[in-house]
């Protein structure tokens, strides 16, 4: 079992090798700037622990992994465009749209999506999760600027949570999970994106934090740890690097 | 073999009755605002044509043929946007920015290419396909905002040619065409974006018509079309329908 760290540089040097299709040309260095902004890579290392945690090998859900890493970032992109949050800055450097202008950012973010959807289709089982969750992506982002009394877990189980769940499904179905065997390791992908989403919240001072205040935001974060943590536990794996997963996500400050 | 216009209208029917994503909520409107705008849907009608002409059931490649149609819709809403051709007017209709905003149009272009790609996960050949294809149609439309000096053969191969030569694999594919046997259909597939471009340029008075002239940018449609008649005449299958399609291609003025 690789510990999160090794994971995480699994998929760094991975994301680094990474050939994209030749077509791409001179797109590349757009979507080369957007997945290098330092993130920590949380979803594709949840699918791959996943997959080790089902039986798998890290090989064989890496595709699904990056997949899930480019259609995530594909989402900050356009969510950072003039015309959606209109953010000159993520993660402390640029936005794409800043370096190369809308035009380009819009269509590098369109490359990231069909790269990644491109990445996942080497299984049905891979390409339909991970469309799927990316369309309900899309629909949370569009409820989010259009809704205006919109529950927030609603709104987050589709803009959060949909690809965190994409995440272990993808992770299951490379270690062959048969399906029968996959809703409580689907139970378990459901609580993520709450946990993620509330700690963002605490962090950024919105959503839930607006909503409930900071212990109460806080409180929803514990909860949702706390439900993952007893939803690994019912799992008959070794489930103790996806624990350590968890606890990550929930005590993180950035 | 359906003739051309019941191949259309088995192509219109089904996009009316398609099923989107449950999630996609308060974006299936604009999703069907860009779908319903009365093109000729001659991507999706070539894949179908394709796949009765190479032996298979016209039912097997229509979510291949509706795939298609979605992508080729969703490049035409991003297109559309301020950041990149600013058009304000689809076929006589107002384009989908103006009708709901540039945000909305921004999420259902992206909606678009997400469950386009979602309805062609059926076989990991048909997923495999249109995302290759779709990043070189947004690596060609970078090219055309980017590139001063690009060929326009190189050009229109990318942003046109790519989604023709992919409807017609998909036909293939939907036939359970064996790959040694396909790349007589494909260099047929290959005629189509060249054909269709060069009319276009026609039609609107740029690209091959700016650079050619109308009598040469014909010249360039006659010969495409003529290429094409030969592919089909090389294959061993009644490749009838299709040849009316290239017809229809050669001479259509709108």
């Amino acid at each position: 079992m690789r510990a999160p760290d090794e994971l995480r540089e699994t998929v760094e040097v991975a994301l680094a090798e990474l050939d994209f299709h030749p077509s791409l040309g001179g797109l590349e260095a757009p979507l080369r700037y957007a997945l290098d902004g330092g993130g920590k890579r949380i979803r594709p290392v949840i699918c791959l622990a996943t997959a080790e945690a089902a039986g798998g090998r890290v090989e064989d859900a890496l595709p699904s992994a990056l997949a899930v890493e480019l259609v995530h970032t594909f989402s900050l992109v356009h969510d950072d465009l003039p015309a959606l949050d209109d953010d000159d800055e993520r993660r402390g450097r640029a936005s794409a749209h800043v370096v190369f202008g809308e035009g380009v950012a819009l269509l590098a973010g369109d490359a990231l999506l069909a790269e990644g959807l491109r990445l996942a289709s080497g299984t049905v089982e891979s390409s339909r999760e991970l469309a799927a969750a990316t369309v309900g992506m899309i629909a949370g982002q569009h409820l989010d600027i259009t809704a205006a009394d919109v529950a927030l877990e609603d709104l987050h189980a589709l803009k959060t949570g949909r690809l965190f769940a994409a995440a272990v499904g993808m992770g299951i179905w490379a270690a062959d999970v048969p399906e029968p065997a996959q809703p409580p390791w689907r139970a378990f992908g459901e609580e993520l994106g709450v946990l993620f989403q509330a700690v963002d919240d605490v962090i950024d001072g919105d959503g839930y934090a607006l909503a409930l205040g900071e212990d109460g935001a806080r409180n929803v974060a514990a909860d949702a740890a706390r439900r993952a943590h007893d939803r690994l536990a019912a799992l008959n794996a070794d489930t103790a690097v996806l624990a350590e997963l968890v606890d990550e996500l929930a005590v993180r400050t950035a």
